[in-house]
């Protein structure tokens, strides 16, 4: 397609610049007036929200000329300059160049950081990025905004006005790329929206994002004090912290953050299979036969994901019944136990769930994952009284105190099982004739090597909202459920899933349409209640007015699972809700 | 300590005005003017950088009086504004309030979304942030700035000028909150430094960041299609890429992106399990007795520790010999096969290291965490000749490929096996009735259930460099560890750690003080030189100057890894590396 230095005698385009220089020349010249503009459009656009729409449909914007900076080979042979067709009439040069074996198509691509005279480019860039972040930030705390703009998967994939998917051999101007981003955020889901209520972790924390955005800017990895000095001891304090809340003595254990609340799980069976049977971790489960766990019919699917992957087995993970309210019968655990041992089977763990994911109750505590967050309230932390008994407690900040995704803390009340569990002493990272004390590389506690920075984000909001801040956003999520409870209790055409009021923020509830409300109960009515919710969410998603979850459990037909931990939520959300499922729902 | 509505005789401050809007409409008056002298510093940082440092230190910054918004119960009863004591002193009001129990003392903290009126606090304080970000990255590429300010834990703990890292049950000030930012980066390491070569992830790209800062604000989840729908997308489309990259035919099979290359080496092995037993899953390690693993007794420590975790046990993970240069001697695979089968063991796994961590060799591939991007390049893919022959790879783009941590991704030839070996069918997430194709619901294939997205950041750079623009990326990084191996490998006081051209960007050498290089071979040499790297690399951190790795292998003492990832790496930096280690070192 291209020939080796092309004597192509028709060149629309030509230039005999020095290649390195060539693409930022050119607009380095308008360079000042392009910041004035842009500080212009910035300063406007704080003041006065009336265009905040339009600019980037502009087409006059500065960066299609330039591109994110591809590295050159030393081997490059430089050539003649041309523009190719159409497709590139922006670009500023085209480089013909040949290595050993082949011709290719190469693009002055010098244009952000590392590059020379990157810096401007590379700044202009960020803000722009900046830019169109602050405004869906904006956004987001609107009401008048959409939660989310529903496609299908094949819509998407077929590419919306511009935003194609696919990626390609050759790079795309950092114009595209400011509109790919604009268009990410376009067609995804508002998590931060006041009437966002679809899973256990929404809203938006400002400064939690700001921390992220930190956390992201100095891009380094948790396994060293020597590369993470700063995040390796803020880990460390919060985790004390943690477990002082939490009522170990003295804040004593140990502990790591871990991606996500699965994993903590993980970690919990493992190191309770390496305090009790320490030979498994160098000869394997055979080293200790029949071992059995424990777990809530209603516990996280979590726990059993870890019984396949350790190595027990989901058979030996023994399902306890649980009360209409989902909090296990001890009577049951007590039975079960007997009876594992009679069959010859080894009871190794049990896990207790501290706030169910469908229903958010309590009982005996010690995965508290959803629930964790509770213990920040002086009101409420009597919900998981007995906590500080357990072995381990997982707590995932990222839940119920809104930090953003992911933040998840395993925490074990006795020191030395995590790293006996796991460390394996690798020389390359954690050499012990470093010049500081080695205590702090806390890399080889964990079953990652590279692990990132979730602690920064955490810290920085305990900072600027203190414990008391935390414990004012779990008292009103807390508030808001129980107005909703008592909304919806006595109203028509709602039904609760289960009697008396919900000990976390999740209500349950089945909405009945007129239709279906003197129906008398049999399966037919079942049949046709069990399609109301999934009818009324994609109904819900097709408007994009607001989102919850559903879903079946048990015997119990499809139920709509409304959860708070949005800091944005008001009762007047609360209301738009249960307003949306009746008009929605009305003639279903 | 305070009074329920307190009778104090003698305020420092008393206010009437209505609370909710008592801290903001202080600050409204001048707006304008803060975001005016805002927008005149950012213009002028842009093109002047003579100030870049005093900003921050200024004392009469505008969110002194500004606090990150705590929620405010329902029960708050209103009584009177006082301040309490000289810690105090710059808020606007605080408030005695009393709820069933207890007296408690609350800020008035509605500054920020989703307050009332926090659209402006808002985007003033994510500005600064980003004003603080910007001049990181800025000074991250200037090469007078150094790569660290070292300090040892007890310093940090300590507390430096200002900075503490304990938390408290009080919020701080905004104004604090982005010292504390500041300084949080100030004690760290930057690690996309030109002079960072600590680490096999290196280098900061900007629309990595650009990607990331995005992720971070669109703060959703990857296990839904309905709350990640265009990421959910851009995974499916990216990891099909990838698996054309390695070779299987069209693209074929599944993956998934996972926290680490460490998790991805553990979904390797779960994997091969469930193929060839899949009753594991179910009944446990007692469905398939005496299982055994084999990797390179260079290979990362993760298999090692995927072994414990998955209840295989350390001791059935058999190690190979290698060759000098790290390369797995296939005729001792065989024999240890053989072997194994003699005693009873069944060989169900075999990890072959694509680009060793400490010698970065090649030979049979599965695992490529760190050589993965090889592929990326025509010119050096053929190192990992026979990749498409394995059953999965593992490929970490953020080593090789430069995308900020994490990204990585586990690659299964097969289709099917990675959902079937971890899928649990979670009712409450994984609804079969949703209105869209569930088959994007792609989260029940991976043992976390929430996962982070770190897909997009990968996703960007790939449409803003292309294909080209990874090749250059690394075949960049290889010039230039081929440029460290030719000055070295005959340069006196150098000694390379194996013969021959390194296979990646790994360089393994000893230098050798004056002192040292005419000892006679033996035992006290051997001791003194394994002192040397430690000793330059803790006076390298001291100094600030330059990161570089050591650790000794074997009998091996310590040597320096030597690992090029860094786009912002040039010859100048190599040069500066080892000039930088003769003059810490000459004298030892």
């Amino acid at each position: 397609m291209f020939g080796i230095g092309s004597d192509d005698s028709n060149p629309s385009f030509e230039c005999s610049a020095p290649c390195n220089n060539l693409g930022f020349l050119q607009k380095n010249n308008n360079l000042e007036e392009k910041i004035s503009s842009f500080k212009e459009r910035s300063s406007k656009d704080l003041l006065d929200n009336s265009d905040r729409d339009s600019r980037f449909r502009r087409t006059e914007t500065d960066f299609s000329n330039l591109f994110a900076r591809g590295n050159w080979p030393s081997y490059v042979h430089y050539g003649k300059y041309r523009p190719i067709n159409q497709n590139y009439k922006h670009c500023v040069g085209i480089l013909i160049i040949k290595n050993e074996n082949i011709d290719m198509l190469q693009f002055l691509t010098l244009d952000l950081l590392p590059a020379k005279n990157g810096e401007e480019p590379t700044m202009q860039f960020l803000l722009e990025v900046v830019d169109i972040l602050t405004n869906y930030v904006r956004k987001t705390f609107d009401r008048s905004t959409k939660v989310l703009d529903f496609h299908h998967p094949h819509q998407l994939l077929e590419g919306m006005e511009g935003f194609n998917l696919e990626l390609s051999d050759q790079p795309e101007s950092l114009e595209q790329i400011l509109v790919d981003c604009r268009d990410t955020l376009k067609y995804g889901v508002r998590t931060g929206h006041p009437r966002f209520f679809n899973q256990l972790s929404t809203g938006l924390d400002i400064i939690g994002l700001a921390g992220e955005w930190l956390t992201s800017t100095a891009n380094t990895n948790m396994f060293t004090y020597e590369i993470a000095p700063v995040f390796v001891l803020m880990e460390q304090l919060t985790l004390k912290k943690m477990r002082e809340i939490i009522g170990w003595p003295d804040g004593e254990g140990d502990g790591i953050f871990s991606p996500g609340g699965a994993i903590s799980n993980m970690y919990s069976v493992m190191t309770a299979r390496y305090k009790f049977f320490p030979d498994v971790k160098t000869k394997g489960m055979t080293a200790a036969h029949r071992l059995v766990l424990f777990t809530s019919e209603h516990s996280h699917y979590s726990i059993k994901k870890a019984s396949a992957a350790l190595g027990f087995g989901t058979e030996n993970l023994i399902l306890l019944s649980t009360d209409e309210r989902g909090r296990v019968i001890p009577a049951d655990l007590e039975a079960k136990v007997i009876d594992a041992k009679a069959r010859g089977c080894v009871p190794m763990f049990v896990n207790a769930t501290a706030g169910s994911t469908v229903y958010g109750k309590y009982n005996i505590h010690s995965q508290g994952a959803w629930g964790g967050g509770l213990l920040m309230s002086r009101k409420h932390r009597h919900k998981l009284s007995g906590v500080e008994r357990a072995n381990s407690v997982t707590w995932n900040p990222h839940k119920m105190m809104g930090v953003p995704l992911q933040c998840s803390a395993i925490l074990v009340r006795e020191r030395g099982v995590l790293s006996g569990c796991n460390s394996m002493c690798a020389g390359y990272l954690f050499q012990p004739d470093k010049q500081y004390d080695v205590s702090y590389d806390t890399g080889d506690k964990a079953i990652q090597c590279g692990r990132h920075v979730d602690i920064f984000k955490f810290w920085l909001m305990w900072k600027a909202k203190g414990t008391i801040g935390f414990e004012h956003h779990i008292d009103k999520c807390l508030d808001l459920s129980h107005y909703l409870y008592t909304k919806i209790r006595d109203r028509e055409g709602y039904q609760m899933v289960f009697e008396g009021e919900p000990q976390h923020t999740n209500v349950c509830f089945w909405y009945l349409p007129p239709g279906i409300r003197d129906m008398p109960d049999g399966q037919e009515r079942r049949d046709r209640l069990h399609k109301v919710a999934p009818k009324i969410k994609a109904l819900m998603m097709e408007s994009g007015t607001t989102m919850v979850g559903y879903q079946p459990q048990g015997d119990k037909v499809n139920f709509f699972r409304m959860v708070i931990s949005n800091p944005a939520a008001t009762r007047s959300d609360i209301d738009f809700l249960t307003d949306e499922i009746e008009r929605l729902g009305h003639d279903l």
